[in-house]
């Protein structure tokens, strides 16, 4: 009995690590698809979206039928609750993956993206990819050294963020208001799935540590 | 030792009420510094994190003990495990509060709305403000007729969020680049604040019924 339980447990954890992947899958494929506008590309992520939350649900009914039936305390516990919330995140940053995706697919056969702005999301892309890919890591094998790497890869995201800024508010933007708007709402999901990325290291390093250093920047 | 614990879970839920309440008045605060460019104001909702940072600490460490001590299974774990994902909504609604009072803050003493933009936004906080205090009434006792007439309220933030994109991409937006970024961002804390408030609804409505009526739009 205890065995099949401490088999549930990784096998949740494994579940939880195959959702992370799946989410930087979908936000590979998003960029690609805002900074080639492809279409095929955009329609796989929101498809996709299907999947993750169905990993969601079962992932989250696992816990709820393992608290109810093993009634796990202390760390197993509080493996348990993190799962929990780690589920939550990783929902979130799939529905920002599918809404660059629905930003691309609103554009189509245009770019949603103006040319000096590319280069910026084009590196936005590639460290949401890089974080969800080390915050999978830490969920596979808790490590606090690997952990605040990603703390430290997030703030390049944040310097990201306001050079994106400096390109819309500067004198020369010539693609007008409509352009603005899908740039600023870019930049803002973005940051926010690196936030979330960054919340999925915390909470393992919490679990581990029991040292919160969360500040809930993104819950 | 029971009746003890049946206190325990109403007090735990009469806290998620307190908290509610306590993002209700961050966000009514937060809209009136921002229409009014009212830096006290903007000031106060942004040292008021702290409390409402502290209430989610507070109420997450006693459903953890809660689960600890009492092993609740059934209904009794799933009120639990609710009121742990309610406050993981009612946080991020703070969050967003102090989002938009910091928003005033930074272009004090300028208003960072220009007045076309106002009423939509004066009305934009007068429905987060009332789709907060019914996600608290619901929470204090369960009704899913009220918890229906929130998502009857979200579409009509839906609306007023469709309302401001049609303003700034009226021909004659006179305000540049930097207002239609604030009002952008702006825009989406209001709409992804009353999503939360959808949320909180859905899971109390969950949590009676069984029957899942979350699309997963907030978390």
């Amino acid at each position: 009995m205890r065995d099949h339980y401490r088999e549930e447990l990784e096998d949740i954890n494994a579940c939880l690590v195959e959702m992370a992947h799946a989410v930087g899958s979908a936000m590979s494929t998003a960029t690609a698809a805002l900074l080639d506008a492809d279409l095929a590309l955009a329609d796989a992520v929101i498809a996709g979206e299907d999947r993750i939350d169905a990993a969601r649900e079962s992932i989250e009914q696992r816990c709820f039928t393992v608290l109810a039936r093993q009634q796990p305390v202390a760390t197993d516990l509080r493996t348990i609750t993190t799962a929990m919330r780690i589920v939550s995140d990783l929902e979130r940053m799939g529905d920002l993956a599918e809404h660059i995706a629905k930003l691309a697919r609103m554009r189509f056969p245009d770019p949603a993206v103006p040319i000096e702005v590319r280069p910026i999301l084009l590196e936005a892309g590639r460290i949401a990819g890089s974080l969800v890919g080390k915050a999978a890591a830490v969920i596979a094998e808790p490590d606090i050294a690997a952990a605040a790497r990603l703390e430290a890869e997030d703030d390049v995201m944040d310097g990201l963020h306001r050079q994106l800024f400096r390109e819309l508010l500067s004198a020369d933007w010539p693609h007008g208001v409509e352009a603005a708007i899908d740039v600023t709402l870019l930049g803002r999901y973005y940051e926010r799935f690196a936030d979330h990325a960054v919340s999925v290291a915390r909470r393992v390093v919490y679990l581990v540590t029991g040292e919160r250093q969360v500040q809930g920047t993104a819950s």
